[in-house]
């Protein structure tokens, strides 16, 4: 086969590859001080991962799987919300583990059907995501095959040593977001190797395997961990 | 002298030392895409370094002379600010220079004749500091020396690479803040040296001669940077 057929052939399955998406919300409510866990915490009178999943419901993104991981014991709990909010987005619902490497694996397991495409792990708490970087990490997914959103850091970074700290080059950093896109053949990879204490999110479980592609993210992306972040985030969103 | 007596006379010396705070607001507009420098916008309609400028003349945290360094094309425009808004908060207005490291020297220039005591760096762009923040940070460095605000990274954190990225411990990590606080004369020693490229604030201009403190800083301090910082600010100041 000539090398440009082969190419053009590669582009076009690129942009036709599936999309899944696995959101991630293990929160159990104790570090924000509320009633229950952050996820179905209030946001504009909507629960926080409704939200969320309306981000990756929008036919803007087209997303032909969303997988949403719970805790097993807030099945019920999200079941009545979907009731009460008349919640008519196609979602599968899967139980998380003791931690989120656990979570996402367990997510990952229900699409085990699947042969290819480009899955999206993302925060069950980071309600603000726009369409717009949700394409592009899909996109730059496709095209290299991990590709996570992230940030350039406006504070100065100081690393903790012995004795006081010390200055870091805050260009030569970024802080990460979600959604982090994979080759879904990539992730499942990954997600056979041993878990290690040092995974903090899935770049971090694929970078042995993969070079990790940032792509630009975006500041009003947070995610809801303190208190302050739920008043920040009803602003952002009135302000859309 | 028996080393208790003197112990106790350094204790009782630095908790009255005197306080100044450099707030420096150098923003000329660009980077927000506003119609004037950062330091102007309407936050709940008063200007943002009319709030910053508050914070320090709050009784609470006993600063006795505040010193505003502007570019100097600003003086008019201030001026005429603190007569709309009937500012009656004493202070200085010192003419900034070429950079951030420039206009802080220039405001410890105005303090030349005092002799001892703590002095507070401050973002002009950084209103919701609290009186807490503040006083644990010059409380600090009357203890240490040298003592900045800071928070612990929420997101995971990743250094650029030739190719790709790497995961960073963000355990070890801190997002520095201000107010930094000094005492005078190291802060005037660290002034001394020449201006280095690598100097992004106060604690990497004095961490050559000086260990660097952390104290807890308040996520809800943030630096109005871009525009959806002033949404974010407002909906903080009104929740307060």
């Amino acid at each position: 086969m000539p090398e440009s057929t082969h190419s053009a052939t590669q582009s076009f399955s690129h942009s036709t590859q599936p999309r899944f998406a696995i959101i991630v919300a293990g929160g159990t409510g104790t570090r924000m001080g509320a009633d229950r866990p952050k996820q179905f915490l209030e946001l504009l009178g909507e629960p926080v991962l409704l939200h969320t999943l309306r981000r990756f419901a929008d036919p803007a993104v087209e997303v032909q799987q969303c997988v949403v991981v719970l805790p097993a014991d807030q099945f019920e709990t999200w079941q009545q919300l979907c009731a009460d909010f008349a919640v008519t987005i196609p979602h599968a619902v899967v139980a998380g583990g003791e931690s989120r490497w656990a979570s996402v694996r367990n997510g990952l397991a229900f699409l085990a059907s699947e042969q290819a495409g480009i899955v999206a792990v993302h925060d069950g708490v980071r309600p603000l995501v726009s369409a717009e970087v949700i394409n592009t990490t899909y996109t730059a997914a496709a095209e290299h095959g991990a590709a996570i959103a992230a940030v350039p850091v406006k504070d100065s970074v100081r690393g903790l040593a012995q004795q006081g700290s010390y200055a870091l080059d805050r260009s030569r950093l970024r802080l990460v977001q979600t959604p982090q896109c994979f080759e879904l053949t990539l992730l499942r990879r990954a997600y056979q190797l041993p878990e290690l204490p040092t995974f903090t999110d899935d770049a971090s479980v694929v970078e042995d395997l993969h070079p990790i592609r940032m792509v630009p993210g975006d500041y009003r992306n947070l995610k809801i961990t303190t208190p302050e972040d739920l008043i920040v985030a009803e602003a952002l969103l009135r302000a859309r």
